[in-house]
């Protein structure tokens, strides 16, 4: 694969001045058109030592309007970014619609320099690339444009460039001794890299492998690339696909799920206090233990309105040491999360080490809510489910422990529950027109829910459908749950 | 103070679930109203240990809606936040407005614990009390409500506490040999405590201080404060006043600061090759110098448009290893910093030990553009001189670098440069019809620039006006004053 970048290329001064203005207005341009079309764009700087990607850093710095790129070094992470999932350090620098995000170092830097040294197999660097694949698609799918950048330098060419550096005084001090160790690990280097670099070839990202040794080539090979894909990208604007509910999974009528579902279960108020007891016990001791041994914990509450989702969750926090949990209530986006990837406004909110996080609501809106109303796109939804089995599985890698609920009651019992908080003066905030519309779409909500579990109820992330009618036993049965996934992580 | 906490008040069962129902539905109303009236609230929980502080903030997320309550523990504090001014935690926890932000611990941990173990003078204890004083009323100004707790526990109280928890075998573990140790330092506490709160004690921030004994007491007097503080808040809205550009220094006509700059200045080409390679050399090494000790470096670049403010900025990055600094361009905040505080936006990405924020416009928008065309109102903008110093100050505390420059250029040379702009196809997207609107308000810009600098240039954070008329001697005299900046501090 680097064999074309070896060919000596240059670009004499004259050229390279004679093309430049036009080029740098050209992306001007480009840059002013995808900010007003809101499109994200994502350029990876990568490539050997010394191959001059921080100078390409620089000169992109300086031709495109500074004012809408964000550079960021995946250089040192901090204890924030190495106490969650490896990815969330990269969700985070993710540019936002409009904006060009230059990234020096990416999600390639860790997988293949693990190789190299030897500290992972060939077999983990492939599912490494595998996700780095399908995570590029699925930001792409959204929009986002990522142009990929391996500035290859040659054996030989290398070589020169540390000798010189040695030799002059003023740069000398630059050479670090890990440069000649990595100069001799060379051939291993390349060779992994073109793996690397081979199964992340895709359509909707490509790689560009561009010859480095001459500097004025490889910037204006750059900066040409850029402007030709952002141009194409703006000509071709995807075709937005239909919205609505369809194609859920063949089900009996009437045989979901959710008709499996025993509602008849409850528990007396006896047998209550003394399970409420045990479990918030075993809780306040697993959620401490949890915290000595850095094991996060994601649980994710869903439910039909009314469904008891808030006094649940209350009985799982009450049990934990307000230090350790964080309860993140999912409404409308920001404008900030909008500008991001669908899953961008989650990450944001992982627990660090040891800690809780309990989201109220989930991303599972987009497969339930989203879907049902219309606000997400068929093709949107869709592919959410592989989305989410991926992201969780990622949470679940990272050692977390998650649950996540669907509190399931029954038509009736929600009517009751209705009734019953508008004639409570301090439940009748919770009661809301939408409340009202959304049980009219009680068997569109069913079928996505059917969907949902049938999709993402995964060995690493099961779904616990729980027996809401009677709030005692679903309480104990969240409890319970609770405590059987983070033993599970201990 | 604490007198009037060690009365020996209760609650009977009986009042406690009679007075209950009401307090909370009232409770919920006005939570409902806050964030319709878009106001913050910060509720501190605060006092001894064993108090019922988790319990009472237990109980606050039971009563309010959690949905609109962000509760926040200052516990162990992450590198990142370590690596930044000590404030940073806590901008970083601060409620949006219209939201109720739950603090279990606060500003105020540790100044007083650190006093208690002699860490401190009470000098020292003394200021880190000021700044919170100036803090609170900051919050205040801006609209935030602040609700104080102090939850007190009499010394025998609190000896029975512990041996009762000692003794039941369920709680035993809970007792840590650090509970012994602060309590055979409780006098001291209570006296260093008493300091703090009186010192603290204001109108827009007053403390509550709550017999802690009886639990029913306690939580049912702290829903009545909050309820009480909430109403009264929602009855009175501050009264807006007058937004407008007013009240300057007395200037005599014609002079001021800018009029001082000798715009003649030049260098010639050879000069400035010569002295660009120096100084950008300089700081390469002092950059990284800055790096290794853990000193990061503010830098702010303020300036007439077509000042040069960009170009300036890429002299200086260009110097900078892309790893080690990070270009904030300030425009329209955001929604997510609309709902905080005017300093939210900034306080966000100060720099990690070791790195460099260049700020492309700053907070002095508040007193420029924000002041000239009535964005902001004038007690806004005239508080803001202050709350701007104090910001400053705590960056210099926190032994980062930093530079403040604008960059003055004559109004017949920004004409000149407006014209040229026009001409040339790359640099046309930076002239807008705001470029010839704000250039109608030159004087009034004069004017609030002169204040600008007359009220913020401070020891710690002097402004550099930099004469721009001749590029390549404000360039060099912006790297010659970082450069300065960041040996001062190394």
């Amino acid at each position: 694969m680097f064999e074309a970048a070896e060919l000596g290329q240059k670009v004499s001064e004259k050229k390279y001045q004679a093309a430049l203005p036009k080029m740098r207005s050209a992306l001007l341009e480009a840059h002013f058109a995808l900010k007003v079309a809101k499109i994200p764009v994502i350029i990876i700087i990568s490539g050997a030592d010394g191959a001059g990607k921080g100078e390409a850093v620089h000169r992109l710095n300086e031709w495109l309007d500074p004012r809408g790129v964000d550079t960021h070094a995946f250089w040192q992470s901090s204890d924030e970014e190495r106490e969650r999932p490896p990815y969330w350090r990269f969700w985070r620098a993710l540019p936002a619609r409009g904006r060009i995000g230059i990234l020096f170092g990416s999600w390639y830097t860790e997988p293949i320099i693990r190789r190299v040294y030897g500290e992972s197999k060939t077999s983990e660097l492939d599912n490494a690339l595998e996700r780095i694949a399908f995570f590029e698609k699925m930001l792409a799918e959204d929009g986002a444009v990522i142009i990929k950048f391996w500035f290859h330098l040659p054996k030989k060419a290398q070589k020169q460039r540390l000798k010189a550096m040695e030799k002059n005084p003023k740069t000398h001090w630059r050479v670090l001794p890990s440069d000649w160790k990595h100069f001799k690990m060379f051939d291993k280097f390349v060779k992994i890299s073109e793996r690397a670099l081979r199964r992340t070839d895709s359509g909707p990202a490509p790689w560009h492998v561009i010859e480095a040794t001459d500097r004025r080539y490889r910037e204006l090979t750059a900066g040409q690339i850029i402007l030709k894909t952002l141009r194409d990208r703006l000509k071709k604007q995807p075709v937005a696909t239909q919205t609505g509910d369809a194609a859920s999974l063949p089900v009996k009528k009437g045989i979901t799920i959710l008709d499996h579902v025993d509602l008849s279960q409850r528990l007396t108020d006896h047998e209550y206090d003394k399970q409420l007891a045990k479990y918030q016990g075993e809780l306040t001791r697993l959620t401490w233990a949890a915290n000595k041994k850095k094991v996060s914990t994601v649980a994710l509450f869903e439910g039909w309105d009314a469904a008891g989702k808030g006094s649940a969750i209350r009985r799982v926090t009450s049990a934990v040491d307000p230090r350790l949990y964080q309860i993140i209530p999912v409404a409308a986006p920001t404008d900030e999360e909008r500008a991001h990837h669908y899953f961008w406004r989650f990450w944001r909110h992982l627990p660090r080490a040891g800690r809780v996080t309990i989201f109220d609501r989930t991303w599972y809106g987009r497969v339930l809510v989203e879907r049902v109303e219309g606000f997400a796109r068929v093709d949107e939804w869709q592919r959410a489910y592989l989305e989410i089995n991926d992201f969780e599985e990622q949470l679940a890698d990272a050692r977390i422990a998650v649950a996540k609920f669907w509190i399931h009651i029954s038509k009736e019992e929600q009517l009751r529950r209705f009734k019953e908080r508008e004639n409570t003066p301090f439940k009748r905030y919770k009661i809301t027109d939408e409340d009202w519309r959304n049980r009219k779409q009680w068997d569109a909500y069913k079928r996505a829910i059917n969907d949902m579990v049938a999709h993402t109820s995964t060995e690493y992330a099961p779904w616990t459908v729980v027996a809401g009618n009677d709030k005692k036993f679903a309480r104990i049965q969240i409890l319970r749950t609770l405590c059987a996934a983070l033993e599970k992580q201990l």
